[in-house]
């Protein structure tokens, strides 16, 4: 299953820092890629693609100024999309579903306001709870669910920084050879 | 189990959204108060404040000049401390014995830099994955693993706005006589 992130209407300065931590999480819970649709903001793909290629593996970032075309390639391709929203199903009683029915799955991840033609073009509109947080906490909730917590095992190739889990302290694995 | 989250190094304005949001994953997620260390944010506060009195429940939120005095009275009255660093043991290995051992859990959500001192008060470091992704995301992951998925079930009481989770549209509960 391949799973690919679009974040809708990024704001330059004002969403610099949520927008960075959507990228990061969708590379982190195994996205292998995101789109950013909205104003276009080089400076922060810059800083992802940067800390994405220190910290290892394949993760693609890429404007778009049609994030409606970006959808419908997705299906055309026979993919299927989830659109995080408040108001869906709730993610826990929808995951195991989306994680059998096996497609690719582009995971849309909304703006100030998302209109109506997106929560039709979504296959599942899903809530993570019901409640009022953040689109980076309901981003790497449903992608923990629908990747069954195998996010934590997750490899990226050729990193320069390794982190080695320790109860104490910092133990990091510099590659050197991959800067 | 009560669950207390407490933020260190909040700056102003540069972290305003993203303490923001870990203010509402904390709730959305099961904790029923949070510190907030660093520079004292009153507008931040208020915002969460009218948030939570609309969605439910009840939330507190505090302002700390004193994170390590939260941190020793908390250990104090029997509860256990988690500290959130990439560099800690993985969440999914460590979380089965943190809900188990049933504490109440202060968790720790770094800023910028976090001190030695932290790493050391804390029963447990815990890394969600040992990629760079967010402090709003680490926190909600690992709530997710404390609660074991129960925070899909809380009941936020007295709320004016509840959406019934639905498929397609929104559909929203308001209960004036909570307002």
């Amino acid at each position: 299953m391949n799973v690919n992130v679009l974040r809708l209407d990024h704001r330059l300065k004002r969403d610099t820092r949520i927008t960075t931590h959507v990228c990061l999480t969708a590379r982190a819970f195994g996205a292998s890629k995101i789109y950013l649709a909205g104003e276009e903001d080089n400076k922060l793909m810059e800083n992802v693609r940067d800390t994405a290629s220190r910290w290892g593996g394949n993760f693609e970032i890429e404007h778009t100024d049609a994030y409606m075309g970006v959808i419908n390639a997705w299906k055309d391709n026979g993919g299927k999309v989830v659109h995080l929203t408040m108001y869906g199903s709730q993610a826990h009683e929808v995951a195991p579903e989306i994680r059998e029915d096996g497609s690719d799955i582009l995971i849309i991840v909304g703006g100030s306001k998302v209109p109506g033609k997106v929560y039709k073009a979504a296959d599942w509109n899903v809530s993570v709870t019901t409640q009022p947080h953040s689109e980076v906490s309901s981003l790497a909730v449903f992608q923990h669910l629908l990747m069954d917590g195998k996010e934590f095992d997750l490899e990226f190739e050729n990193p320069v920084f390794e982190v080695i889990p320790t109860a104490h302290g910092k133990n990091v694995n510099i590659h050197d050879e991959n800067r």
